[in-house]
């Protein structure tokens, strides 16, 4: 971290965006990679976002009812394998324990990939009538899945998440919450992220390992590919009858309950990187942001300039916002370039010609503006232009998106489209072989059935048969 | 968690303190067993208590200079191996991955049981120059140790942490930082678990695998035994070295850095309970409380009754505290009963009669006192009677701290008073052999070397060679 390795030039985005990604996540000092492939280091600045993202997400959990709680770290692998789709989903990218204390164990542990199977056994112990029900959990934590091809925060051997994990006496219940959880993801993106998250249902192929329905939110890169940013599950009563959760109902018979789960991972982090970022780097949406606003003085030696800037400082933090004041000896050229690498949403810069007007300058990250106001109304135009920042990168966002989504009545008009990047929605006759097809000739996935299932079609333009649902079709991380 | 296995009476204190710990630990919903040995489920009210530590704790560090960071959960076998007395320290009981996806590892990778390593190898490579020190960095997660015996909260094979990893440019910084940590901990007992911390430094037999010195909070337990709370490091330059963490300084040289580590653990959940817990089950002090206020209506059919505790809810709440109100069907003896288990610092009690004099009856956890109060003052009363509940608390554990330590001068005194329980404060000549002999001969160990240094003797009363340290000898977990 010297002088010399700042500053330098990234990539640039439409050169080669997997490498300005990277670029990006090294610069902006958000990560580094460890001595253990897929296992990466999340340095305090790219920690602290995710420190952000808990603190949101916490507070919704909690609102809506959920408690946390902590299960072990492994699970004996007789666990594992009590839900048959689960551990056939599972097994490939485990990590395993086998020796404990120096001597091998007589069970095998695996290292959790996902706490399914031990949230269902306690819930088997905890849970005998229905007056036990609900139970509304969450847990987080780091989880482990041996992955061949690892990116930082899109795809590692560990990662940090979120697992909620629910019981409940109905089906409709599990159902309600599998879908109010979905719209906490989705309220997350547009009120936290600034990502508007297209939503629906996933198709069987592409169906978590266990669940009876499967729901994503999806968000678009700015390199037109698709990333699945977060999952509902609803489970029936599948892994309860597989662990024996039961309760006695009001009726006096003993039932099986209905089960869900869902999760948010660090993988978010990469898609921030990746819908906002530019070509100076990261562009962090406000309340997301570790700091929010950055102070560099010009001509700091000059008299007056750090009192000023320090005085802004301290009123901008009584307000509540994450302020930064920069009084080091660099430049004010690198410290610029820098807060830009680091997406900071804004700047103020406060010169001897500003203190004398009792002026600031204010510099949006998103957009570059520049606009000077009077020191007095500092604390209004900031939390004005913070505002405005999120709005206008949602609105960006949004904009690409909603471009991005194109209908196909062919299956030579979507090979054709495909290839532009963004969402191709066609219709599908419900049969994996189509999507095996298509995965095989563009290597798009199927991301999501929409909940708009307005049909703009008759049949499958893959097989000819008669179409029953709507599918949004892209390329994916 | 049918209404049958409430309410139940648990084991006396005085009967087997063991039992009666366990009997609280289950009863009170803390935790539960998973299905491998020391590996705890901690449950929603367990977990609730560990968030309010964390929540004070994280605040605590960021104010003192100090950001959080996530390393990965395995290490390499042979970063492990690179300083001698670490991985000694620690490979007893190391639990080892060696399959991940399928396939058996090239290097077996250790689930971490501490992540000095981890910090070192990051540290080298991210540290050049005297302006990238110090490093202050923390970090919220779980470790594996493979533990023989275990015990909820107090020795498990995992457990929920704080690990702090800094470096330093000089000796004299990083010796601060360890004796800083070590205040931060204490004045955590004093404020928020209502617990007296005795610090001290441990002794060489006792220290830290590959620490130069280790300090260390010790809280005394209701039967007389000590429990090891917390620790802070100094290294030195001894990982420096090992993991080539240099910097250039200012005057050109290539320099070592100075280290230090600190954690506390999920054990301070065992602490809470043993300090301050009685034969009802848990007593809560109420800064870490979950729930502070439980309101319990009396005959809550009767006209009023439930609009008024809702309200009272409500005014309590907008003071930020965290209340609950118990409308359920079950008896008010039951929920008496099932709050003093849980051990909620306040309970309010509100039947007709209390609402048309406008009072409530307050009942404080700690020490059985009711008393009654106009609902027009609830607010100022219940703040207030909180506040002294902690204090009370914390006297009372003080009292029985200052009445414990007693003074040994010569062996025979020691092996007679050290049976009584509590601390036993003696010469000793800094030779481990006599601790070794104390050990076996009492079964107790070196506490710590209190910072309080005044000599009580001139000869250490086990070997009769001249002493050079105080030290506090008690029993402990």
């Amino acid at each position: 971290m010297g002088l010399d390795t700042k500053n330098d030039a990234i990539t640039s985005r439409d050169v080669d965006f997997a490498q300005w990604y990277t670029d990006v996540c090294r610069k902006a000092e958000l990560m580094d990679y460890s001595s253990v492939k897929g296992f990466i280091i999340y340095r305090p600045y790219g920690y602290a976002i995710w420190e952000q993202i808990q603190k949101y997400l916490d507070e919704k959990f909690k609102q809506t009812g959920h408690e946390n709680v902590y299960m072990p770290m492994v699970i004996p692998e007789s666990l594992l394998q009590k839900e048959k789709d689960h551990v056939e989903g599972f097994a490939p990218e485990c990590a395993i324990v086998t020796i404990g204390g120096q001597n091998e164990l007589e069970e095998r542990l695996i290292v959790r990939p996902t706490s399914e199977t031990l949230f269902c056994e306690h819930f088997a112990k905890i849970v005998s009538s229905y007056r036990d029900l609900p139970k509304k959990y969450n847990q987080w934590c780091s989880v482990v899945r041996w992955e061949k091809t690892t990116r930082p925060f899109l795809r590692g051997s560990e990662f940090l998440w979120q697992e909620g994990h629910t019981i409940h006496r109905t089906k409709e219940e599990a159902k309600h919450e599998t879908l109010m959880m979905l719209d906490v993801y989705k309220d997350m993106g547009k009120d936290l992220l600034a990502i508007p998250f297209v939503t629906g249902q996933k198709t069987e192929k592409e169906k978590f390992a266990g669940a009876e329905e499967t729901y994503t939110i999806e968000a678009l890169m700015h390199d037109g590919k698709a990333l699945q940013s977060g999952t509902t599950h609803y489970f029936g009563d599948g892994f309860a009858k597989a662990f024996n959760i039961t309760y006695q109902d009001q009726d006096g018979k003993v039932k099986h309950v209905h089960q869900t789960s869902w999760g948010v991972s660090t993988r978010l982090i990469g898609a921030i990187i990746m819908v906002h970022g530019d070509d100076n780097g990261l562009v962090l949406p406000p309340l997301v942001a570790p700091t929010q606003v950055v102070i560099v003085p010009i001509q700091q030696a000059k008299p007056g300039i750090v009192a000023k800037c320090t005085e802004i400082k301290h009123r901008l933090e009584k307000l509540g916002l994450r302020v930064k004041f920069d009084d080091s000896d660099r430049t004010p050229g690198w410290k610029f370039a820098e807060y830009e690498m680091k997406g900071i949403p804004l700047r103020i810069e406060l010169g001897p010609r500003d203190l004398e007007n009792n002026k600031v300058v204010l510099c949006k990250r998103n957009t570059g503006e520049k606009i000077q106001t009077n020191i007095d109304e500092l604390e209004s135009v900031v939390q004005s232009m913070l505002k405005t920042i999120h709005e206008e990168m949602y609105q960006k966002a949004l904009d690409q998106l909603l471009h991005s989504v194109n209908n196909a009545h062919t299956y030579d008009e979507f090979k054709e489209i495909i290839n532009n990047g963004g969402y191709v929605k066609m219709m599908w006759c419900g049969d994996e072989d189509c999507e095996n097809k298509i995965k095989e000739d563009t290597n798009a996935t199927s991301r999501c059935m929409p909940f708009d299932q307005r049909p703009i079609g008759d049949t499958c333009p893959v097989c000819g048969k008669k179409a029953t649902k709507v599918v949004l079709f892209a390329k994916a991380y």
